[in-house]
């Protein structure tokens, strides 16, 4: 078995290196530079057209969207470590999770990412592709506040899902892994959880499984 | 088993019918009125606190997510009816094709929506909660050429992906079901295809699918 990571730090390949750190997976990790423009080079577009990671390059076939690569590495890996579901109902409610995290969550907090201020969007040149076409208007407190209010939504839809559950689907799963690298993220962002006590104390949890404290302490 | 659908014409929910018409799956169908808020009543947002349709409940739970949906009735009812690939590097293929048509072209095609003439958004009662809320700005001229210019740089990726393939992944799968609804949709908001004849001869064989092709002379 032959699996490359391709990752850049603060982009959504987080997901997928806490994704492989719960599963314990040896990958060969190619970290690009997107200040570089790494991503855009001709030979990554081979890889992934889209020029963003995460991809994973699996015994020669390139898998992106991570949430296609959350789904695709726990039925292949996630089922004997009991970190994702068997085919059926419950691994139906783990991908239902996944699947609006990148879908209905992520597209509010992409919105709200573009409102910031450059001082909170970190290294300018980091996202210089996505952030050089944004609008006066996308940067407006107008479109922050309808973000957050989305978010906000979002997060009321989380906390009822999580109401009288440790985790997503129950006991831990790789649901759990993909969800908080995007809730964490967001709260980065100075979105306050205190209204969603739900998912405050289930951030808590998923930040005390050892491969995400490991990891969230070396960033 | 028992597998109920709730859907409603012009949504999301066309891409399911397609996988539940190619799969020749009997399910309880529950169509929802969109213009009398049939998804925002509390009896559906205890079923899909998102409000929106494609859902569908399998033996008692509930999922939604029309990339979600596609993939988990993939796995469970495609392996055998050669509709979906066994796990492993091809249905990654698979998925990542699934998952990139909701996160990525979707969010393009939305934006392209939300810009159009109201002549051209259909019944205004059908999306009236999602155009309520769109600014001047999303409105305009300049969002809808950079909605366009968006959904280009989708098709040729789509392009280069089917070049030298008949479908997706090789032989026809339900990515295929899954993303020719939705390019179709695109192609309906006067989204000129010619400039990716890969695309616009995937989308006439997918057309020619006996399931799709029955679906469509029912619209």
């Amino acid at each position: 078995m032959s699996l490359t990571f391709y990752a850049a730090p603060m982009s959504t390949a987080s997901i997928t290196e806490a994704v492989l750190a719960e599963l314990g997976i040896d990958c060969d990790r190619i970290d690009l530079d997107l200040s570089a423009g790494d991503t855009k080079k001709p030979e990554y577009l081979k890889i992934n057209p889209n020029g963003k990671v995460p991809t994973i390059v699996h015994d020669g076939t390139a898998i992106w969207e991570s949430s296609a690569i959350t789904m695709y590495l726990g039925e292949l890996f996630g089922v004997d470590a009991k970190l994702y579901p068997a085919p059926g109902p419950q691994r139906g409610e783990a991908m239902k999770w996944i699947a609006w995290s990148n879908v209905t969550l992520a597209e509010s907090a992409g919105r709200l990412f573009v409102s910031l201020p450059p001082e909170m969007q970190g290294d300018p040149a980091t996202n210089a592709t996505e952030l050089e076409k944004v609008t006066s208007e996308q940067k407006s407190e107008i479109a922050m506040e309808r973000a957050k209010a989305d978010i906000a939504d979002c997060f009321n839809i989380l906390n009822i899902g999580l109401e009288g559950r440790s985790f997503l689907i129950g006991e831990y799963s790789l649901a759990d892994t993909h969800l908080q690298g995007l809730v964490g993220w967001i709260a980065s962002m100075n979105v306050d959880l205190t209204p969603f006590p739900n998912v405050t104390e289930w951030l808590q949890r998923c930040y005390q499984r050892p491969a995400i404290a490991k990891l969230m302490a070396g960033w």
